[in-house]
């Protein structure tokens, strides 16, 4: 998959910036490259379930800003990116000291983009992920 | 629907009061029956995504603990609740002062439950949600 | 919700009818109005799984047409139909003399809606369906 | 992945074979061991939908059953199979001479199974999937 953009690194990671949920959960982004990136965060407590996991919901959160920047390394330059659906799969408990989202868009669209992701933890083996997303992102061009 | 366990609004408050996660988004819960919830959040700054909008993971997260919930009324006492997936659908922008996300159960089993949730806002009419989610529970009973 | 095509009816039975499917089933379709139809099919023995139900493939297949129709009857004359992905909750064993898949648009727009649907068997009461649909439907509209 | 039952692949041809559908739809069962199944069915236009290709219910049809088959190699002997519900991305038009649905469990488990697959055409390259679906798959052990 080719960049639309020459910029997209930049793009990608300013939005990234603007996120203050990826700051508020120590967040970092990094991008392999056209339609993959990673965003790594720590285990905080203040996120946890009712066992001491952290909560499907931020697992999610992290997946679907991962799954939505994938798409977004691919759009043109003047394209917002949004998410319109996407389905999560609870594979393990959310245990560990950090967590990796990694995500690769399977389907770019000049619209849509289908992105699959996982969340992976050094808690478990590299073929065993915490959880899985199927997402769906849209391309927003302003009229 | 009928609950199994006459203490199931204690159960479920007291694993309410244990997600951590909810303490930390300001998050309510109302048990309005067997079946049916809802948990009240307000808009917090450091949730937003890039266009100052609650993120949807955040949303997930608590449509997510609305429908575990919901499903959790109608289990037996002896059991623990557990998301096994969820697919979520972004329908508008998560703007305004508080949100409310409303969880019933439209299918309950010994094992398995299917749950309705929707989020809503008062910046949009009653049957305009923001986000709606369809979940599958399970219930956990240790042997 | 409105059409915005006088001759949607027509337009969406034409389509239907072209679906060759549709008739190897027996589909009936239904336009209640706007944003709502419904298919109605008889039980046939060859599109049936190991346990003698009708396969949950060929309940999605009318649920989907369903989804389709149900927001094509609000798009512009101009526009083509096309699932974008759809989720399948399966509630009960798809038994019965015949089936209908009601289909509602929960959120019309312009390039996207979302369309929810259930399918429902005389073998069950009302509020019971056999299984549900949550589908993402886009307009196509050739430039 | 290990199999439980050492006759698992007489189990699922059994089990596949009693499938009418799969008859109806001329489908061919490869098993290509634990956790991996095939399925191969030919273009048929009396399962077309308006434009002359394959209905995505139909593509979900097979899909389904690999998804199946493929939990289905690694459960006890005693189990019987059941879909609790899928998703599905339509990616490109059904067209081709005939289809190949490949599924492998990504996540197994002794009740929940987690099956990725993806349908393939000789219309498009070999990473260009027709439409993939993660199911969600129970073991069923009476008591």
């Amino acid at each position: 998959m080719d960049a639309q953009d020459v910029n997209y690194r930049e793009k990608v990671q300013e939005s990234f910036n603007r996120q203050v949920v990826m700051h508020t959960l120590g967040a970092e982004l990094s991008i392999q490259g056209p339609g993959i990136v990673s965003i790594r965060f720590p285990f905080q407590p203040e996120y946890t379930q009712q066992n001491g996991y952290i909560h499907a919901g931020i697992a999610t959160t992290v997946l679907d800003s991962a799954c939505g920047y994938a798409a977004f390394t691919l759009m043109p330059p003047e394209a917002d990116v949004l998410t319109v659906e996407f389905k999560v799969n609870l594979l393990r408990p959310a245990m560990g000291e950090h967590f990796t989202a990694r995500a690769r868009v399977i389907k770019p669209g000049r619209t849509l983009s289908v992105v699959d992701a996982a969340l992976f933890s050094p808690a478990y083996a590299e073929d065993k992920p915490v959880a899985t997303m199927t997402g769906t992102i849209m391309a927003i061009v302003q009229p």
